[in-house]
């Protein structure tokens, strides 16, 4: 399978650095042989035809900050260009979220379907925006589309509900699906510290923005709402359908009071009849009481009732191996077609 | 898709139930059009190449106490007779585990894949006495093997380990598997009661048999360690293979000494080098320290890390659920062999 690259940074290389690592048993055990003939990121493009060597190009990307130094390098090729015109049966998109207008994430997913490759993606800002259009446009194309890494990361907390709950009928949907909120919620509770102390924190740590509004606000957990309505519910919504309330009003008081009663407060993102983002109060044993940086989904279905799956929701290497889940799906999916 | 039920307690009535109820969208979702020829029980069988009619079958069986009553009975035919002679592509076994010699559960799969027939069940016997032996016969007569149920019930532990972490290595599981130790330790350590009291109130609530060995000594979640064992990890292992300690020498005092640290009791489930059942200090914020009737499985993977999955583990709808979704597998795999 030849594969696009767009985007390098950390899940870039960390799809890279796992490719290198488990090429042998990715062809024994599946069958699946991939081959990046092209890596793209701000400084332009490597391109080769019979597969990029990725240690050079990992190594070129720390040493020179760009895979253009590559002997394969063509710093005068955009995305776009390379996506267009080099062959290849996916494109993974690994740029940053912008919620903003989906870009540039969005315009590189429409041109990789229209020059019929699948796609897989981690960026939430098309999806968020536009994912009934782009579902609609990739079976218009007769390509994939697939984006595990974008809930959960590596947790795989789409699969679980599109593969493992066949036959049931899922009727709801309620969860944790941002570290960052979480651990100052957590920390909060814990340290009995005010929002802003806590934030700050977090900042120091890594674990927050310096703009902290994707995570705090709420947005972050409603993009992924939508993309789980969309893709486990079959509805066809974005982002302007969910009721958004992120987490700056939640004062240690209403902490330390919850506590009182054996209760904690999580910013849960729900799907039921309406889509809504809001702190909420749970009981310290509901299985979405997890602690720091954790995700937690609960899905209540017809006959099993109800079942939570817990992980990290963060990191390269777990959010890479998520995009190798879906290439392998992918590859899967086009034998099957053949 | 022609099926022959054997057993017809909980689970079984509970999967006519739900075949009655569900069969228009199971048409339409997954092209799935199941036609039960043949119902055993106790008392006999009910045969018919048409379909039986699962109403009947259900009200007969409450009101006669066997469905060998029905217009189609044959009470003179046994479970062996019937999976001989009657032509189906799956029989499905939920007769109750018996972990002695596996019987009468070992022989009705085995004649099932002599006469080439798939098998769907939520018998622990056989698989822990002999899933090796069990795997390669299906393989060798070109047929199915499906357990969904026997582990989580409905809880697609199984499942989620085999299909939804494609990609990734599975380095260790371990795991909360028996709802009814789980209560009786959850109950010693919140009522501060004995281990005999909490026992004696999970046998008249239902939760704990009469003879209670299965569960307090640790051999039911010993079965599904070996069922996990297999189907996920790919160990050729039988019961003789694990490690046991059950509940029975866990005091309330230890409870009380684990609680004054932050920590809990849970009976776990480990696959790493060995096989092992025991008794186990974890922090009550371990996604594992789960409450009550729960079950709950941690998965380590070497890219995700650790991932956890929460449900119920015992139910007669839930369980009939796995069924289910074994059958669209089945016929899945099935069609693609056409």
């Amino acid at each position: 399978m030849r594969i696009i690259l767009v985007g390098f940074g950390v899940v870039g290389q960390s799809l890279a650095r796992i490719l290198l690592q488990r090429r042998p048993e990715l062809v024994r055990s599946y069958g699946f042989n991939p081959k990046v003939v092209a890596v793209v990121d701000k400084g332009g493009a490597a391109v080769n035809m019979r597969g990029l060597d990725l240690e050079e190009i990992l190594s070129l990307k720390v040493k020179e900050g760009t895979v253009a130094a590559s002997r394969d390098g063509r710093p005068d090729l955009s995305a776009l260009e390379v996506i267009e015109s080099v062959e290849a049966e996916v494109m993974v998109e690994v740029t940053p979220t912008n919620i903003k207008d989906g870009e540039p994430g969005l315009s590189h997913i429409k041109s990789a379907f229209r020059t019929g490759k699948s796609v897989v993606t981690t960026n939430k800002g098309p999806l968020a925006l536009a994912l009934p259009a782009l579902t609609e446009l990739a079976e218009y194309s007769g390509v994939q589309l697939r984006f595990s890494g974008t809930v959960g990361a590596g947790t795989p907390i789409l699969d679980l509900a599109k593969k493992c709950l066949l036959g049931d009928r899922i009727i709801s949907i309620r969860g944790v699906l941002n570290g960052t909120t979480n651990y100052i919620l957590t920390e909060m509770e814990e340290k009995h510290i005010s929002f802003h102390q806590a934030l700050k924190d977090a900042q120091r740590l890594g674990y927050a923005e310096a703009n902290p509004s994707m995570d705090v606000d709420g947005l972050d957990t409603a993009c992924k709402i939508v993309i789980m309505a969309n893709w486990i519910m079959g509805r066809k919504v974005t982002l302007k359908d969910v009721k958004i309330e992120g987490i700056r009003n939640v004062t240690r008081e209403d902490l330390e009071e919850a506590s009182r009663r054996g209760r904690t407060i999580r910013l849960l993102g729900f799907i039921d009849k309406d889509l809504k983002v809001a702190p909420t109060e749970i009981s310290k044993g509901d299985p979405l009481a997890v602690k720091g940086v954790l995700n937690a989904v609960t899905f209540t279905s017809e006959f099993t009732g109800e079942e939570t799956i817990i992980g990290r929701g963060a990191g390269g290497m777990a959010t890479a191996s998520a995009v190798l889940r879906d290439l392998i799906n992918i590859k899967e999916a086009l034998s099957s077609t053949l």
